[in-house]
């Protein structure tokens, strides 16, 4: 910084206290605080844990994230690789388990700043697909990571749709190995994370020919780099494919292979193998492949999508409770933004979002961890309907969350375009998921297949899973609301959103039969209803998340304070849902034009009821400074002086580099 | 790079044509391609002039934005003043007028790359508020660069309203000198370009005092940085704000003064002057301070905002015509992504969007010369008008098309999420635009008063503006549309908008005016109607625009090709903002459910027919590569081979820098 001659005593907020405009909203929560942090945890012990592990990583100067918004992608990979090896270092020390509460909460905290993503993918693409003989050779060196591994499916030229893979494995009867090539440029891949510059190994998928016949894709594992000096292996080009719009941390990579030759037993073939004499031999049960991939998409859920979107809720929040501007009534000093009706209808709605897809979290996670263990016993039933159910919530839950973090981006104005806000890199990270781990539109797609067979089946009368137990119902009339209170009732709104999945998918259902009559090829006619289909998806979606939050408002009937605060929540995020898509639930009249009007009044007379407890329901949150890593955000609400801080701080360094450069 | 042992020959695209995928889209356009170009940049000689200047700038090595994406901040910085500086010199050499075409050809091409962004309106803002003799003395020395100048008015606690800022001038009569101070933390100024590292001088906006009394916001001529080693003045900490979600060319700053002396005379005193004896006294007509406020937002969206968004167009419906995926047809090779409807109906609305703005822009650029030309002369009164309009309009457009952009940049997949695309750099700095120049929400507001204004008046049955003659209209009865093609008549969808603009303007009236009857303060009634008064604000807005771009069609009627496809574009375009607001349309029965469902087969039927031209529709913006900087939408589609060279050539500096540090 450039200082001469000047006292810098800062005249603002030098005490260590909270920000008087932010103390006074925690004066009067209309619920207890800590119980509901309690329940968002799923108990005491596990918030107990949580801040305990947090507490930890918080005092270890190793994870420190104050550089985090100054750093180059260099420094920022180098940092990450760091942190993740050191984070690995205490887990074994304190044998948490990967899956554990311990290690969510590092997630948590971490997340964003973590490498090393593919290597646990890695890992258990061995665990999965890998011979007990694999496993054994394999699994210890990775573990301890003397290698490194990546997950190296998507390719340059091919992502959702597998079977389009170019990448060839061809057996030379000869040697007893296999020729990995990307025989063009499309078949490179590209993205893997840790191939770029980390990992020296990877599991390549690749379609399998034997003989000049092709059997599909494989996993074969491949060393990729020396372990003396991690120069590549020969017939290896690997690199990183360059900048991304966040995700420094991650090592994104491309690697192409030319005439690369490995083993026999490099192919992992606990279910499919090919023998010495090149012949090719399944064994066992084929396994179901997306059920991993429903593990996954309820986990980023959990621990990167639902938290994101909540701390953004938490920096916004407290950031209008703080930031004063123009006058509300004239004369008066100027006003919290907080308290304007149109910053209300910014931020609120987004809070009780990120209530509702927490909730729906715990819902997916409580059927599918039920449901895995019977499937590992061969019972699959439900497999179909958990992907389906999972598909469509994954989307709306990706697609909500980042469009709301940039709601509360937005609503801080200028100072939420800071990088110091914290708020861009949580947008420009979580949006990254609306892609990945299955695009969006394509998941809805498989949601709506799933929606559509059973329509029909509904339609004869047989049974249906329970998710789509409507679909069996009655017919749908009017709703049934009087006055604007009457939206305020919980069947109310349940029952609009399932007659609006209904009828949605009804008529995208007789579009698409109709269409079949006339002719049309069923490809082409199911293409030219998808836009149609994507909607009927994300209302059945919208439809669960709504039905699962009025389950929770069930479960704390006795607890009569988190109730209420929780009905309004609930409440708010129906009606919202209804506001913004009211053309749906007019049709045939379920909705008057009147009746349009008592959600918009009811809708807008919960604003000012939420906003008294706004501020409490993001503490509840219970994110500490260091999660958050925002100068709006902070729990002190010393924003302006923060800003100067973190600014000042850095900004001595970039004018001397800047002067050299002169 | 990493390589070894490898022949690095490559197999796709390796000629230097035209990727067959993207050729046979340009095969039979229904238009005459050029012709459209033509309309879009007023006329054959401006495309000349435009091609010319961007051959100048594509041809100058200094301009190359080849390194754009792999810079630190600092880096892109550096090259942005060095930018800046060689344009300046070419524009003096050339003789161009700064608002002349040739400029605007080069804030097309080289907008986000540019520094001395604030130093323009810092002379500006001596032309318009100096006497001669100030002008006399300071415009010379800026207009050659030999001082700085940065436009110091933003603080940390103060952004939209101005009568709130801290920053104080006192005047000592016995030194004839102003005392500049920032005595808070938060009246420190935040945010002006150019002034964390580059500025000499700012002109600083502050409260002024005399003899103790607040004569409100002055602007004083403040050098803040010595001539000779560009060290801060005494009294001055200055520095940078920090890093940002995006700008990284533009140098924003804060600043802190300390009992900070400057002569009377550098009081800007056109309107406003301090005598000798420290007497205040006013002179000549007061300015209409908003004027210049909407001459900068047209230009903006004109410049910045509608050029962003066509360039994301040109990307992901180029990359959509190459990218294959999934089979449309089983058995079939793999489809182009453009071919599925759910892609259609991302990029197509956004393409029609980008249509419309371009062309409403034409509209206020039109209405606004004609009228600036007056009121220079004195006739104000259409300045109330133009302000609410221009307000309105900057609002839907900067939120729209930053929104489009980035439902563009996802439907690239995963590519579109690497810079390299250049997609999300588009987006990180366009979203921008919602906040600066004016606040949508409260621009939005400020439509509205003019709108309650206006709608008092109509309903007593005296004049109004054209803009809102339609406030003066017949009731409106319910749509008259039998079948769907009549929803591709103009008039039909013209008259919706028109209603729907007049409904949700009185509603919100009729609640504001219900509000006063029951006593309610008139602040605290504004507030809770300005969720609705915004949403009426945006319903106009939107009117305004679909009735222009139906207008822009009357002119072209002869020319049965263009208008045949503006005309699509322009049913898209009302199409859809009506299938995103069905609700709103179909208040007290104005749509039937009947006739929502003919407005969606309508819409739907349009994305096939849009599709076919979709290639030279973005072809016609007529952006050189250079432009774009994308390796995803360069005119010869040769995607993949680009991402992997431009990756390829910075993978080898950055493995060896990573190298070292390990």
């Amino acid at each position: 910084m450039a200082v001469r001659n000047v006292n810098t005593t800062l005249p603002n907020f030098t005490g260590q206290h909270v920000n008087p405009d932010l103390a006074i909203e925690r004066q009067n929560p209309s619920f207890n605080v800590e119980r509901l942090t309690n329940i968002l945890d799923g108990g005491v012990e596990n918030t107990q844990t949580r801040r305990r592990v947090d507490a930890w990583l918080q005092s270890d100067p190793e994870f420190s994230r104050e550089n985090q918004y100054f750093q180059t992608q260099n420094e920022t990979y180098a940092a990450a690789v760091r942190q993740s090896f050191h984070l690995a270092k205490k887990r074994n020390e304190m044998k948490w388990a990967e899956d554990g509460p311990e290690m969510a909460c590092c997630y948590r905290a971490l997340g964003p700043v973590l490498a090393l993503n593919s290597h646990p993918i890695f890992l258990k693409c061995i665990l999965d697909l890998g011979t007990d003989e694999q496993i054994a050779k394999w699994v210890p060196m990775a573990e301890k990571c003397y290698i490194v591994g990546a997950y190296a499916q998507t390719e340059l030229g091919h992502g959702t749709h597998l079977r389009g893979l170019e990448t060839t494995a061809t057996f030379d009867v000869a040697t007893q190995e296999f020729i990995l090539n990307t025989p063009t440029l499309s078949a490179m891949k590209w993205w893997p994370a840790d191939l770029g510059r980390t990992s020296t190994h990877a599991a390549v998928f690749a379609q399998l020919y034997l003989e000049g016949k092709c059997y599909g894709i494989h996993p074969f594992l491949v060393q990729i780099r020396s372990l003396r000096d991690h120069s590549p292996a020969p017939g290896v080009i690997v690199g990183d494919i360059g900048p991304k719009m966040n995700c420094d941390n991650v090592d994104n990579g491309f690697l192409m292979l030319k005439n690369v030759r490995v083993p026999r037993e490099n192919m992992l073939a606990k279910y499919f193998q090919v023998l010495p004499d090149g012949q090719y031999k399944k064994q066992g049960a084929e396994k179901i492949t997306y059920l991993p991939m429903t593990v996954t998409r309820v986990h980023i859920l959990q621990h990167e999508v639902v938290p994101n979107l909540m701390k953004a809720c938490t920096i916004a929040i407290r950031y209008s409770a703080v930031r004063r501007q123009s006058e509300l009534k004239p004369g008066d000093p100027e006003a919290k933004i907080l308290d304007y009706q149109t910053q209300q209808q910014k931020l609120l709605p987004q809070l009780a979002t990120a209530y509702a897809f927490h909730f729906v979290c715990n819902y997916l996670k409580e059927i599918f961890d039920g449901d895995y263990i019977e499937t590992k016993e061969g019972k699959c039933g439900l497999v179909p309907e958990l992907h389906a159910l999972i598909s469509g919530i994954k989307a709306i839950a990706t697609d909500n969350s980042s469009s709301g973090v940039e709601v509360c981006r937005k609503a801080c104005g200028g100072h939420g375009y800071s990088l110091l806000s914290g708020l861009p890199s949580l947008y420009t990270k979580m949006v990254a998921s609306c892609t990945y781990e299955g695009e969006n539109t394509v998941l809805l797609l498989q949601t709506a297949r799933f929606l559509i067979k059973y329509f029909g089946i509904a339609k004869k009368g047989q049974p249906v899973p329970p998710t789509v137990a409507y679909l069996s119902s009655k017919r749908f009339g009017k709703c049934q609301a009087q006055e604007k209170n009457d939206f305020l009732n919980p069947d109310v709104y349940t029952d609009a959103y399932q007659q609006r999945a209904f009828r949605m998918l009804q008529s995208a259902a007789i579009k698409f039969q109709s269409l079949i009559h006339l002719g049309t090829a069923e490809h082409e006619a199911w293409n030219r209803c998808s836009v149609q289909l994507v909607w009927a998806a994300m209302a059945h979606s919208h439809y669960i998340v709504v039905e699962q939050f009025v389950k929770v408002l069930q479960r704390y009937e006795e607890e009569v304070a988190i109730h209420r605060i929780l009905k309004h929540l609930c409440d708010l995020f129906a009606l919202h849902g209804m506001l913004l898509n009211m053309g749906d639930f007019m049709q045939d009249g379920y909705l008057s034009t009147k009746q349009t009007a008592m959600v918009t009044e009811s809708y807008l007379d919960l604003l000012p009821v939420i906003r008294r407890d706004a501020v409490p329901l993001v503490d509840a949150f219970d994110f500490s400074d260091g999660n958050l890593n925002s100068a709006l955000g902070s729990y002190d609400g010393r924003v302006y002086e923060r800003l100067y801080e973190w600014a000042k701080n850095h900004t001595d360094e970039v004018f001397w580099q800047v002067e050299e450069f002169i």
